[in-house]
């Protein structure tokens, strides 16, 4: 789980959509921000992560932690650029992986007052 | 919900159980870590926090984060004095509030290999 979290982390910052997709189940959630609604599904979680990424990268602020289940999470904080400003914001991910490996629900916590503008 | 989960980790700094076990509902849920049998109400919990905060300190390091929602997390190191023993455990605190500010579920994120005997 760990190490799918660290390529998470590493296909993300290379900008590599199709390598971030594979660590998902076909059927996977994905809550970003936890309060608002899901996306579901291989195609809506590729759409949201096609949109997130240009311009974004990810800081891993800590070893990511495991659990005594099939869950563990990661702790973050983005760097944006949107036009001329530089933005932060402060992250934790909870992911649940399916007998396969692959990611079946993703929480991204943060909120209004976690998000920075520099 | 920020501000009660710095004052978690500095209630449970200063050894005050009365204190730390002031920020949790009556009839709250604790799982910890995630995948073991939770501490439901409110004397279940106080006899975990009782047994677990002498000889251990919390370290924060990332600031806590929000959410869109009743949930919010906390990422930190536990240091432990086991006998001659240091250990350092890694974990991800989410907890959920429910509508008095009270911590309504904590579930903690670590694994066996987030122990490390120092």
């Amino acid at each position: 789980m760990k190490k799918s979290l660290q390529e998470y982390v590493d296909a993300f910052n290379a900008k590599d959509v199709d390598r971030l997709i594979s660590l998902f189940a076909d059927d996977a959630k994905v809550e970003d921000p936890v309060g608002k609604p899901a996306k579901v599904g291989r195609q809506e979680i590729e759409s949201f992560y096609r949109e997130s990424m240009p311009g974004s990268t990810l800081e891993l602020l800590a070893p990511p932690r495991g659990s005594h289940s099939n869950a563990a999470t990661i702790t973050f904080a983005v760097h944006s650029q949107m036009g001329e400003h530089s933005i932060r914001i402060e992250v934790t991910d909870v992911m649940t992986f399916d007998s396969n490996g692959k990611i079946a629900t993703m929480h991204a916590y943060w909120g209004p007052d976690d998000v920075q503008q520099l």
